[in-house]
């Protein structure tokens, strides 16, 4: 099959959507009135981002997801993405699965995919994402304001958590393996989310190096600081029950937290939990900030959506992020965010 | 130094036509009034489109080029261009000099870079290029019509030659090395000549895998043929005069051409030949059809540009190509263009 067929086979659907889509030198497309566009690129590379023996499906699905995670952190409505792919075979029963994965997520968001490019090389994975923002409600990151609620979307560290598991570093019982494995495979991009924040968040970013690592970058544009509450950083809970000491049950969205620095998970050191908590990648949720007077509001974003939205924290003046434990002292903290050249 | 230092060191200057530019989670930018958004991604990979020792400068013009060439085959105006790059090691003086070379080329079109990628792996480069242009005046590849005539841009083969040499297949003399490698490295993309045939020609896409399997496209998408005639095909005087039996010069840019099918240059087999100059890659030149009622108009086009503009057949109904010798007789024409997956 030559590269043609093989961009008409797998890679070529309906796009009513588009001016132009596939199969031209490049794609036409029409903002809509009223909105600018918003664009963002992520490439993933085998070795890097994920393991050579990926489920293709789920990969196809991640190389969307983390693409729509920056629409999402941008309050965009994403609509079109190429996709340029290097393959070292040409290998159908991959492609297809591959495809597959990639436009089911498509769908669901109602992206079209307008072009991109095929060749040969290390497997490595390029998504452009296109969506639209009314630019004046475009949530940036240097909007920040000292007073701002700090809030996260979803729980943090599963992902983190499933990657060590898969790298033999911790051995996670079966529930929580199934949990976190799922989290790294198949993040749900906060679309959805990042469309209800419009009105009311200052700032936000989506979390892919880990919250420090991204919750550092709102602050370093926004020229504030911020003060976090390590034990209300939101923790799934299937992780939760699996303290050593275990804590009472959640007594609602507002405060979602186990006492964490307490006591570790069964086998697992403080140390390595502090560092999914808080330097973790590829959560892929939403980190914002919101002035406190629309504190209520979005607990009912977050009920409407069924997704928890927790405060984790508060900006102050400054720059730099604090971590406190319960009592209000400093957290000592040795990890920041993944950086691909350090 | 960190990713984000890299990026911010040389990938970000200044943006002045965009409205957030690098360091959020997308970029945002405004279609300008009347014109609707031209989208295209093309990848380079190390090993497959460039040498490992490449020089990176070069290759900077090249990953830029290439997608120009995209944009001038459209129709449209360049204006914007995310770069994803994967990198085996960090390497400044190669960041510095790919940089430049990259920016170089994106100032002399006015392109601004708005966002990307860095991330660790085998050397891949993924440029997404956004232009604009009005709907009704993109040069697509679906407008060919019988009775138009099919030009090309420029010269034939010149980067093919070049790559031949580098793989040690020919040995070209040092003018013509130099012609031909200048050819391969740094394409000057067709930018000015899109936009100044988007009121004459009715299809257009640029010369890429080479020029049969390109003009494919267009006859397949306008679902008509075409006659080209070999003798016509336009050669770079440096190569001409290399010609083992030389012949009469140029008697104007309408018959620019040598009777190659009567012998080779120096050295150089006849197919070998027909093969650079039907079936060679990475010439970006551009490939268009047009009403022979604009013929005057078009080499008045290629003055003004001071870019050669010739005829080199015409389209016909029914489907594929002939290629014909100086007598009208068809050519036995054995290879077709460049696939990854061939």
């Amino acid at each position: 099959m030559s590269e043609f067929d093989l961009i008409r086979r797998h890679f070529t659907r309906a796009t009513p959507n588009t001016l132009l889509g596939v199969g031209d030198d490049a794609a036409l497309l029409q903002v809509s009135e009223g909105n600018v566009l918003a664009v963002s690129s992520d490439m993933l590379v085998c070795g890097t981002h994920f393991f050579a023996d990926a489920d293709p499906y789920l990969l196809g699905h991640k190389t969307l997801a983390v693409n729509l995670s920056d629409m999402a952190a941008m309050g965009a409505n994403p609509r079109w993405a190429t996709l340029a792919l290097s393959l070292p075979t040409q290998d159908e029963v991959w492609l297809e699965a591959f495809s597959a994965g990639f436009f089911s997520l498509a769908q669901q968001h109602g992206v079209e995919l307008i072009g991109g490019d095929t060749t040969r090389g290390p497997l490595n994975l390029c998504v452009t994402i296109l969506g639209e923002v009314p630019q004046k409600l475009a949530l940036r990151r240097d909007g920040a304001q000292v007073g701002d609620e700090v809030w996260v979307s979803g729980t943090l560290g599963d992902a983190a958590l499933g990657l060590a598991h898969l790298q033999g570093k911790i051995d996670l019982p079966e529930d929580t393996r199934i949990h976190c494995l799922s989290a790294l495979h198949q993040p749900a991009p906060r679309v959805a989310l990042g469309l209800a924040l419009r009105d009311v968040a200052t700032s936000a970013i989506d979390i892919s190096d880990g919250l420090l690592s991204d919750l550092g970058h709102i602050l370093e544009r926004s020229q504030v600081g911020a003060e976090i509450d390590f034990s209300m950083l939101p923790v799934a809970e299937v992780l939760r029950k699996n303290l050593t000491h275990p804590t009472p049950p959640l007594s609602g969205r507002e405060h979602p937290t186990p006492p964490l620095t307490r006591g570790g998970w069964e086998g697992l050191e403080v140390s390595f939990i502090q560092h999914c908590l808080l330097s973790g990648g590829d959560d892929y949720e939403l980190c914002f900030t919101a002035p406190a007077i629309h504190h209520a509001e979005i607990l009912g974003i977050g009920e409407q959506l069924n997704l928890p939205l927790t405060r984790i924290g508060k900006i102050i003046a400054g720059q730099g992020c604090v971590v406190q434990d319960a009592t209000g002292n400093p957290l000592n903290i040795e990890s920041t965010g993944y950086d691909h050249f350090r």
